[in-house]
């Protein structure tokens, strides 16, 4: 890098990735960090927005200098992206991703990278809300938040801490995992919840009387399925993506599931209220912990 | 009523019939409110929360001069307060509740309240949060918010008035429809989603890792989850009394996921984005909607 100044390239500037870019500058970043990505309209509200310096359509104009790429598109486009910029990446650059499975963005980049593949760090800031595209970044987003980082066996430990430094600068906390350990944690804390919160909503909507159901609907109802109006696209990706850890993680709540139906059939009080008793225990222990250490925006979210 | 001053008996001061009292004070009711139950501790501190203005802890020191008689207790305490309040009901005194299911306690009703049934109108305040106890009372619960009554052939029209009055005067709509319908709905909005809320995290409190995993839940969690902090004995009572409906429901709901699962399964990635469109469609207007209606508390919930 000698004595010019350090390049981050944003491939896909949304929320994730443009709340990273406007963090890297408020953080006092002293390089330039450059837009990729297909839409000029967006990518010129992200330059509006502070995210980015500039922005190009094409990867040889933006990836050639790069120092960091850093990919946030949805996880379908990651197989192609990588394809984009394989040819245009220095030899020295690292490349990372934010992706919300690990799996599938690491067997990508086993079949696309190439010898690249030792600068690949696959990522994930555990960081989020239900809103997306680049106007709903914010700079603050990432402190105090999780980022989880999974090293291949072949990674180079430097494009690791290379990575792990970025997001310390931002204010994150950064650890590192398995992929597979990753996708199997994240199938139960977010995945799952996604899909059984679009479920929900999806249910409800091919009720013929849903509107007026919905009326009747409050805060617990809200919150409760706030996660279904999160992208479609993403989330399709998302649950392709991880989809074994997600069907194991199904499975097991499909069980419990039918248990609490045989319990309320069997009018079983006793173990009805065990189960909820143990439910409000485990969230409320949970909750304790998570205020205690999370000071970001209450509707903060994890994908 | 004559010249003497109204008085309205709450039977079980916590959270909802707390607010209640709050509020009926805070918005210039000129009789007394009473409060009746079996812990005199808990009751001490309603007065000091000015929920009420005294209290007792025999039915016949609370109801004999009541005119007004609100049942705020758990559904499976409903039968034993209906017995124990009936002989000292005043041949005047209008009854009502605010269980979150509706036919058990009209079942209850039926069996016990003789010649008073009449005077009986059943009565559920869409509002609550995850928390209970009148520690957890605020005068402003019900601004805005629907309270839905369900009145028999038998009641008296008079008596749903004087209950409907009430709640106008403390902010809410009210809205009238039959038990079984009221069931189905709450089934759908309400019941439903507690029962996976309860059992997610039930389910994820068996994982041997679950204290591990929880480190990378975030906000998305935290919202799906909040509802599994209610109050454990309220809600078993709740799915209890609210059996069929609720079973109607999971069963729907069921269904619906095992969809959902075979579309992961099958990798189908063009059924989960419709799903997820169709979802997020459906929220996203819910919330339109809601948010223009409903001026409460962030927290405020639907019970």
């Amino acid at each position: 890098m000698d004595d010019r100044k350090p390049t981050v390239c944003l491939v896909g500037v949304g929320l994730i990735a443009g709340s990273l870019g406007q963090a890297l500058r408020r953080r006092g970043f002293a390089g330039e960090v450059v837009g990729l990505g297909r839409n000029a309209a967006s990518l010129a509200r992200a330059v509006q927005c502070g995210a980015i310096h500039r922005y190009a359509l094409e990867p040889s104009d933006a990836v050639s200098d790069a120092d960091l790429v850093i990919l946030g598109v949805p996880l379908g486009a990651t197989d192609a992206v990588f394809e984009a910029i394989r040819d245009h990446l220095p030899a020295h650059a690292v490349i990372t991703d934010v992706g919300s499975a690990k799996g599938c963005v690491v067997e990508s980049a086993r079949s696309r990278l190439g010898e690249a593949l030792c600068r690949f760090v696959p990522g994930h800031p555990i960081a989020g809300t239900e809103h997306s595209g680049v106007e709903a970044a914010f700079d603050h987003l990432f402190v105090d938040r999780r980022v989880i980082l999974t090293p291949l066996p072949e990674t180079d430990p430097r494009a690791t801490e290379r990575v792990r430094a970025m997001w310390q600068a931002v204010g994150a906390e950064v650890r590192t995992m398995s992929v597979a350990h990753h996708d199997r944690v994240l199938a139960i804390t977010s995945h799952l919840p996604h899909m059984l919160a679009f479920g929900l909503v999806d249910s409800l909507s091919r009720n013929p009387d849903h509107e007026e159901i919905l009326q009747y609907a409050a805060g617990g109802f809200r919150d409760f399925t706030r996660i279904a109006s999160s992208d479609p696209v993403m989330w399709r990706d998302i649950c392709l993506g991880n989809r074994q850890a997600l069907l194991d993680a199904l499975h097991a709540y499909r069980e419990d599931l039918e248990v609490l139906a045989r319990q309320v059939e069997q009018a079983d009080a006793e173990g009805l209220e065990a189960i909820f008793h143990n439910a409000k225990h485990t969230r409320d222990a949970y909750l304790e912990w998570f205020e205690g250490t999370a000071t970001g925006e209450r509707t903060d979210d994890g994908e």
